[in-house]
């Protein structure tokens, strides 16, 4: 294993809302990625997702209430529980989920994205 | 859950090498610490171990190589692969592990912690 250095990372990436995977560790994965704009409701049944903002700020809609996110913050949206990131101005973020987690959850759709490897 | 801003969690922070749990992921847990000095050489068998570095800088010593982390770096030590985190200035690290890991890992000894739980 190499390190990583996620700025740097996150410097070369244009595409937002495209995790790209930075490490792996044991059957989960370590991914960046670049947000702007709203994403898609949706939710993972079979696991909590980990958010940590690296700059910027981003909201994560939940059904019942907005968590206001900036840089420095964690936060893990628990399974099952549908959310809605979005982003009023760029943020970067590292995501941590097990191998294999799909960006959009059970919504699908357009912003579905196929994970770029960068380890 | 509530969101944690790592900053803040870290200001009231003051041992050193005393991790913090911050949020739980799955049978994970995020974890925050304070280093300085040198640690113990260490292995865990049964988990990779994630290091991300907050501020500060920390050297992951191997036993073939030293791994030089600065703010905003990525290393994930393998499982069985011996190390000694070291820092000649403070450094703030979010360490990742499954629940119940321990900080010395095989090696014990009086920088043994047990973990306090800021969820």
């Amino acid at each position: 294993m190499q390190k990583r250095n996620l700025a740097d990372v996150l410097d070369r990436v244009d595409e937002l809302w495209a995790p790209k995977k930075v490490a792996d560790l044991n059957d989960y994965e370590v991914k960046v990625v670049k947000v702007l704009g709203e994403f898609v409701w949706h939710r993972h049944d079979e696991t909590d997702e980990f958010f940590y903002v690296l700059s910027g700020e981003v909201t994560i809609q939940l059904r019942d209430r907005d968590v206001a996110l900036t840089t420095g913050d964690v936060f893990v949206v628990p399974r099952g529980v549908e959310h809605c990131p979005k982003a009023a101005i760029e943020a970067r973020l590292m995501l941590i989920e097990p191998r294999g987690v799909v960006n959009t959850g059970d919504a699908g759709g357009d912003l579905t994205h196929a994970m770029e490897d960068l380890t």
